[in-house]
């Protein structure tokens, strides 16, 4: 369970309540009991679970979906719409306790609903982002990365939360290349069989043969071919300015981009508010729901479950390719 | 007219015989008239036009679009969907003798349909693109700019043609706010009273608060601040990865961007190959469809008049502003 002050609760509420979801994956849900009534009353829903204590107590046949109540909050003294370090606690405990529960090989795959970063923040000061957090609880296996989805449109980036100023020296060949390397296996793991990546440039019209930069040729082009021989199916570099709408028209599964805005402008157009964020790269695949915490609409019943439903979703069908490839 | 192996010939053919813009402007068409003649046999219609081979000719009275016949090349020389030199110079003679009989008085704006710039190149060398080519042809007076215009929105930028390595060098307070003076102004004379323009930020998140970038608060917040002393309805920055979903949502008439994928990725995806291109700054406006010349469908006669039609509307709209002006 996500932040409790926005609209988290109310759509944890109703994804338990997703037949189709409930059938796709054994779903273990941690949180408090008192919160998920509260979002449940919110969205008129009064999804069927299990609740335990601790996830050992489930029995290996309970079809409901089980939810461990960690009982460390009391919806009431939580204001909706509000930033608070209780409602930050209250989330940063249930993603610690989702990883290491399937951290210990008892879960394939983690997803929450929304948090707020601010929140989480107050209650864990070195919460930069989802990733340093990962890194933090998983250790680092390597690059990782955040993708965003939508509608079977991928999205990965080469650089993220950096200064323009400093991307063009970040765009290098090994990062390119591991880029690459990051989304072909996301990609893999959530069902592509041979995800089609197109690769962007970092000039105005893909640098126009040299004339407005060079990294085209020097850098990106290079990298393209050293992941084709890896048997990854790239392409590119192609100018950021047409590269979406040619993937959007079904050329690619996938565009690599070399900054965040670059991709960010084009799929948050697209409607990416409806989409998912996977974070990849760790020894547990983590997916969200792209939206945020709505905090303007929280307790209205209005939520849309529709970004969440395909996190999850997705959630289950790598958990399941997962558990398939662990037994062999 | 502009380069004759695409679609131009049929657009200004089908442009020529628009009731709405033959009573907006008093139109004169620069180009040759076998040209003109093919391009109405591919469009299937017959302009009603008075020819002549000097401009001057034209009674005042005419209330035709005057169609100057520069003899100058016969279109069973060119080959449809090929570049060509001959191509290139009929574009370039155009575009200059349409340009010296507006910087002389005679008319108040200057429109064309799509060149093929590797073709005008061949033909004349230096034609880097429009801007170069203006600033050669009618002087520079001070900083100019290409607007692209979709459906009443509009979108400027600090810095376009260069590599991204060297953008944020160039975002200085001056340069942002000499980008919103000339936005202000180009949209003044499209007859906006008083255009409301969001300023992008250069960095992810607009650098959150400092985080990822200080231009944002080191350059481009003054430059805003500078602006709106001056009487511009500037505001922002904000994050480009939202400021379009605002701007589109009518919160805005324009964004002024810091480089060139910022705007163009945005605006190509919500389909600015429909729009306009303005290029200001100079003593002559000059617009032209979006698009280009679609070698792919030249002479098929299925070439969409739709941006042709608004940047000829939006030419005559801005000309008679100018008029109006002069006269007044």
């Amino acid at each position: 369970m996500g932040d409790p002050a926005g609209i988290s609760p109310e759509l944890m509420a109703k994804a338990l309540c997703l037949d189709d979801l409930r059938q796709a994956a054994r779903l273990v849900v941690f949180g408090d009991r008192r919160v998920l009534a509260a979002g449940a009353a919110v969205a008129g829903v009064s999804p069927e679970i299990a609740v335990v204590a601790d996830p050992a107590e489930a029995p290996a046949d309970e079809s409901r979906p089980v939810f461990v109540d960690l009982g460390h909050l009391d919806p009431a003294t939580i204001r909706l719409g509000e930033v608070s370090r209780e409602g930050g606690a209250f989330a940063v405990a249930n993603f610690r306790a989702a990883l290491r529960y399937a951290a210990a090989g008892h879960a394939q795959a983690v997803a929450f609903t929304p948090f707020n970063k601010a929140a989480m923040r107050l209650a864990h000061p070195s919460y930069e982002d989802e990733i340093t957090f990962l890194t933090e609880e998983l250790g680092a296996n390597g690059p990782a990365s955040e993708f965003n989805i939508l509608e079977g449109l991928w999205n990965a980036r080469v650089t993220s939360h950096v200064p323009l100023r400093d991307v063009a020296r970040l765009i290098t060949r090994e990062a390119v290349v591991n880029g690459l390397v990051l989304a072909d296996g996301a990609m893999r793991e959530a069902g592509f069989a041979r995800p089609r990546i197109a690769v962007a440039g970092l000039n105005p019209h893909a640098g126009d043969g040299g004339n407005f930069g060079r990294e085209e040729i020097d850098v990106i082009a290079p990298a393209v071919e050293e992941a084709k021989a890896r048997g990854i199916a790239a392409d590119g570099p192609f100018p950021s300015d047409t590269v979406f709408l040619r993937a959007r028209a079904g050329a690619f599964d996938a565009v690599l981009t070399m900054y965040h805005d670059q991709g960010q402008i084009a799929m948050k157009l697209m409607g990416f508010d409806r989409g998912v964020t996977m974070l990849g790269g760790f020894a547990i695949p983590v997916l969200t729901p792209a939206h945020g915490t709505a905090y303007d609409i929280a307790g209205k019943g209005i939520a849309n479950i529709g970004a969440t439903r395909a996190a999850f979703e997705l959630a289950a069908k790598i958990a399941r390719k997962r558990l398939k490839e662990a037994q062999g």
